[in-house]
């Protein structure tokens, strides 16, 4: 699991900034894909390298370079020379298991986000990294491998009507921001569906996998707070840092990110007291069921053990023949029947009994 | 349920201030009204659209424009042309699932809160979203329908002596929030009430639903907090906060509300303190149920076991005639009465001794 | 109860300070007492009305000015306006639901306190609330009726040894604090000695009835906090407050008061831990009553169900005289003694075997 | 208990600063004793009153004026007077009920500090109030009785290569403070042994007794906290506060007084984890009791009762002579044998099964 | 227990910076090694004492001086006096007990360091301290005894190629904390291995031993903590710290260990967490044990009870020959296999409702 194992992790004595892809490789080729726009054009682009890449980024217009898949860390290496980034943060790209952040290295912000979907097979969340470098006129992300959130932003910047156009690559930054942080919504709202069928569950019919099943669930309400609560840090960081490459324009923007995070957050929040109810109702239906064993229990031996007794009394071996006291009663002509009605009173006081305990 | 799915937020992708409502339409049709007012006059009108609005606005007097139902989108839009309001505010004027905030935006003030109300057919608090924007001499206001909390201030403005007519906008704008949360504690009021009574529930006779209903509880308090606390953070700001729309005289007044606000959400606290008390009366009567079902149990069972031994004896079929120690009692003349008078003798003992216990 | 309920606040939409006391009537009359002083005399006196003050209030000398009673909110408004009170604070003293805070307005302090009596016959600590403003040489006292807490203080005015007569009245407003927090140690040392009896209750004999009073007391610390608790953060305030009114020789006497609000604090800290441990111990009683419910009817199950088994066997009626393998046993001579020994030692295995397990 | 009762905080209503002992009187006569020393003597002295100290101190040379017993307030104002202290630090060395904590006159520093000593006959900790003044080239410590921990400190003192007799007053504060933390440790460690056996005892024998003995634990980690935590505060403000009073190279032990410290309440901490671990060992072990109670009945009652069904079967009287149905087996040669039998066999299939469900 | 003895720690009275050895001896011998490196060459050295150690030390090429072994304090003494550090400093070194941190001399860094490892054989974490003292171009490290950790930075320094070789002693002294932290990731991984093993154990056959077990995984949790969370006050610390002996570029790579040490953190947290579960899986596994015993005994009660009461009824013995009605079933030809199909029939419904009720 992703949150107990770090094999993602540079090896200890291993030189810091060497770049080893630690990860699953995710996709065959390494794609680079790039976009470049003004308020007037917008060209696309495929390429196979990065030498391939055109001398003019970043000089004018807004470029944006999509690369996906991270299995190559020379390919990487000639992106970090191309644009001057720092080998540290060529090694947290490489590293799949990166903490969401941003760091500030004055010619350009470093981030980091998880992009999350949830897998309603394993009833899990899967989480995804997207490394963002935010240069002057230049945005670089990095991907595991091709997804489809990043479609409806094509669309958007082949749109001559978008904002995207006229704006610079610090306002792309933050729709890409943007664009991940509301797809939580819906990867919550699953997730939500997901967690209301398990209560019911639980309330139903409580059984020993369920348990296992909670405490699943716990964790994924840890592992999805450790995703996105750091992403709000970050939101949080951006606004306040006196960072150039933010306009306060886009800072504005940034605001409507940072409330959306808190609203993710208290969904998560949400999320966890169900789950912590949910052992509360366990608990209580097993405590319940025990109630209803013990009941029947009593039920059965409080009434057919004073049968048992009263049959008992008159098994007895005493000599009605040796004196009139010994047990008269068997030679009686209604005696058995006596006994009979005896027994019948006797298990109908304990029904009466019962029914007003409402234990049946 | 709203704190769990997020239908309310724009879809991934789209771009950020793009106006889709985002909620239940709640009117038929959007109702503009309009106050204005001075020392001296008060003028009541409702409009149709924006365009009808008087050019006068803002310049002289103070307005306050109420507007009721957020189903039209255009409707909003040209209300954000009118006043030059940014487009995110205008969005998050759609978005009903807004979190309680206020931003400052230099030229004008935009607020968030919700307005909460006790439902005893559902014994759950509804919330309704209340947007406020103060601008210099105007207070524009949107609601999802047309409500009854603000007829009081209504009467206000209309009375000459009220304190409102003698003020700027942002006295009223504080006179708005100050009627929105003075109306929560009657809420929470008939909350407390509600509370009180499950609580007794509780105590008399547990059952499995009241375990449904308490979780159900601690999920309301959640939501009632999470729908007061902003407004504490949200006050606290325009206190600090260094805009000149707020003058120091208002000040004061919302250092008001903030007491206010605090002692919501204190008697909010109370309420969670109640409830995770009566989880814990549900679990020790549960528990306290189980003990008396045990002790039933174990009286009839230690009474009659013994007894039905002791006849048990008396079933032997030992020989009398083979040997003057088989069962010479079975001849005895007062035998069966001496057996008898046994029982009937370790009964009474068992009785006392679970007398002295206490257990019945 | 004082938590849930807050009909105590303002109507919404009523005007923020109007005056409408809101709170029991608690005396008939509402008293003005006064008293003046300097170092050498000392003058007390009795007024009626407002009207009747001198003028020579606040120039000369240090007068305070204790009112009882606040049914009368027109007289008020008379104090306000003599002495240029803001309206909010008149608010504020009417309505006795108010969170203690002190509000700096400049020329004068506003502080609310809660005075804490214990009363012994509902278990319940009783709160009453003091307002105090803070004048240049005048101090005004708020009290919802005439209490003995203060007749110590009037002793001390009286004496001309007193520190009170040499210094002005921040010290003076001081030692009105000084004496109300003072007197929540005693308030907790009563409250503390009620929860020993009850802990002591809850460990010999548990009852359901106990389980409402830990829940009660549970109530009564969040209440004893939220009284105290303030008066802290109002201390501290008036320590770091840039207020010319509190002369640093006050100071550093208010440092004391803080210290002791601490330890008040510390000390309801412990009742909450005490109390906590009271939940723990009632259900672990219970589950102890319910043990030896259990071991009971262990016991005599395990020690009968077998003599009644052997007994069973011996009341079969297999014939003897069929078979000579047939029972046997019921024409030995000793055939009777001899099972009636075999079970008393099947009895006397159980109690041994019981006896080294520690049930018995 | 020190907890609870507060019998020690001056009567509410007193004059602050009034010098009433509030304490047991520990001593039956006050001792004063000083030590003066530069780096070349050491003179030692005991006086029985204040106005027989000499002149020459705090001039020159470094003094230590240690007073055990605190009963005696006329000789404390004396003390007071002679070296210019507030007569609230004089209040607060009389309550030894006192916080600790450090407050800056500007002309001295006044600190108070709990020994701790652990109690192996009652199993709990003793605390006892120190307080000290530093004032250039004197340090005044109040203890309430003549104790052993500072023993070894007049031994360093008379040591002639000490670091302390080339130092000055500041130096020397801070080791009283430093020794009596070090002290905290052989206190803890003497409690957490003490803790360890009653963890194995809660393990092995649980019994109601140990449950009052770990609410008595909890209480003792919050008493240890409580006098620890505001040690730690203490030696903060020390190393922040801008007196003149203490120098930067005294500053850099104190650095190792907090380091320490915060050792001591890691170690508390834990203890407060161990003590929360017992009960729920204590829970666990009693519900671990009550399933093995339950075990032995059902293993009990699971075999006899079939058996005891069977012999009633043979118990019951049909007249084998009315029809060849009727209970031939009464009348086989091997009849009897057969059931003998068939009743072992039951018993050795339920003892199986038991085995299998690892209950035996 | 390290977490609970604190005989490392000096004792009260003895003369703070006095160097005695608190730890086990873990080698016999201190070994002195030190490399001197520049990007052109690197040299290798063992010495026998600190007398011999070179005078060229610190003034060009970057030098690291590993002292492995603490148990010769004069040996260290020598050592302080050489490269001028406090005596405080060196009474941590020895001080294997101390807390991770870093402190600032102006002159030199002092940091304390725990490095990690999982012993599989006991379950535990083992942690050995180290010290590192920079100063500039020189790095010191204080070791208990020869590790293999550093084998592997040991190797990148005689390698050209290393950017250790290019860099100053601050880098240097960053490489090593960095390499400490790699190693932590190791050290959890097998934790959590081991951590999965037992939460399986506690899901499968939950037992008193396990308890134990869980509850020393606690103590692990707050060990672990206790270790690590320091670390990252430490390089917290050395981020924001004004000291210019670490480098603007070193601190870069600082940022980067800060990321790993909250990583670290965040897995403990989780560890944590599977450790309360591991109690809830534990507790609630216990009682479902005891319903399956409650199960057993009330199916096998319920089933033989009342059969064992109809074999009662006909064991009684009323004569038939006195009465038509007494017990005419016993003369009946079919009486005995109606009898057994009566009873046949109550098990079966029996059987059937508890088939019903998911018991069986």
């Amino acid at each position: 699991m992703e949150t107990k194992k770090n094999e993602g992790t540079k090896r200890p004595g291993s030189a810091p900034g060497s770049l080893i892809f630690m990860g699953e490789k995710k996709v065959d080729k390494v794609r680079i894909r790039t976009f470049r726009w003004n308020a007037d054009q917008c060209e696309e682009q495929e390429y196979n390298d990065v030498g391939d890449l055109p001398d003019s980024i970043g000089k004018k217009d807004t470029w944006w370079i999509n690369i996906d898949g991270l299995h190559d860390p020379a390919l990487l290496a000639r992106v970090g020379e191309r644009f001057g980034i720092h080998s540290l943060v060529l090694e947290d790209i490489l590293n799949t298991r990166q903490r969401p952040k941003v760091d500030d290295y004055d010619e350009y912000l470093f981030a980091v986000l998880k992009m999350l979907e949830f897998d309603s097979s394993t009833k899990k969340v899967i989480q995804e990294q997207l490394s963002l470098i935010l240069l002057p006129n230049v945005v670089l992300s990095f991907q595991e491998r091709t997804g489809v959130v990043f479609d409806i932003l094509r669309e958007r910047i082949r749109s001559q009507e978008s904002r995207i156009r006229r704006k610079k690559s610090d306002y792309f930054f933050y729709r890409i921001i943007d664009t991940i942080v509301d797809r939580y919504f819906r990867t919550l709202e699953e997730f939500g569906e997901m967690q209301e069928d398990l209560e019911e569950e639980v309330m139903e019919k409580p059984n020993r996998n369920l348990l296992r099943q909670i405490q699943e669930q716990k964790r994924q309400m840890v592992f999805l707070r450790r995703a996105v609560w750091p992403v709000r840090e970050m939101v949080s960081t951006l606004l306040r840092e006196e960072t150039k490459l933010v306009t306060d324009s886009t800072r504005t923007y940034l605001r409507d990110v940072h409330d959306h995070t808190i609203q993710v957050l208290d969904t998560i929040e949400g999320f966890r007291d169900t789950v912590a109810g949910m052992l509360d109702i366990y608990l209580s239906s097993a405590s319940n069921r025990m109630n209803e064993v013990m009941k029947t229990l009593t039920i059965m031996a409080s009434i057919f053990i004073p049968l048992t007794f009263v049959a008992g009394i008159y098994g007895m071996n005493f000599n009605p023949e040796s004196s009139p006291f010994n047990m008269p009663e068997l030679n009686w002509v209604l005696g058995y029947p006596f006994v009979l009605g005896l027994m019948g009173g006797i298990a109908a006081v304990m029904v009466i009994y019962f029914r007003k305990k409402d234990w049946i």
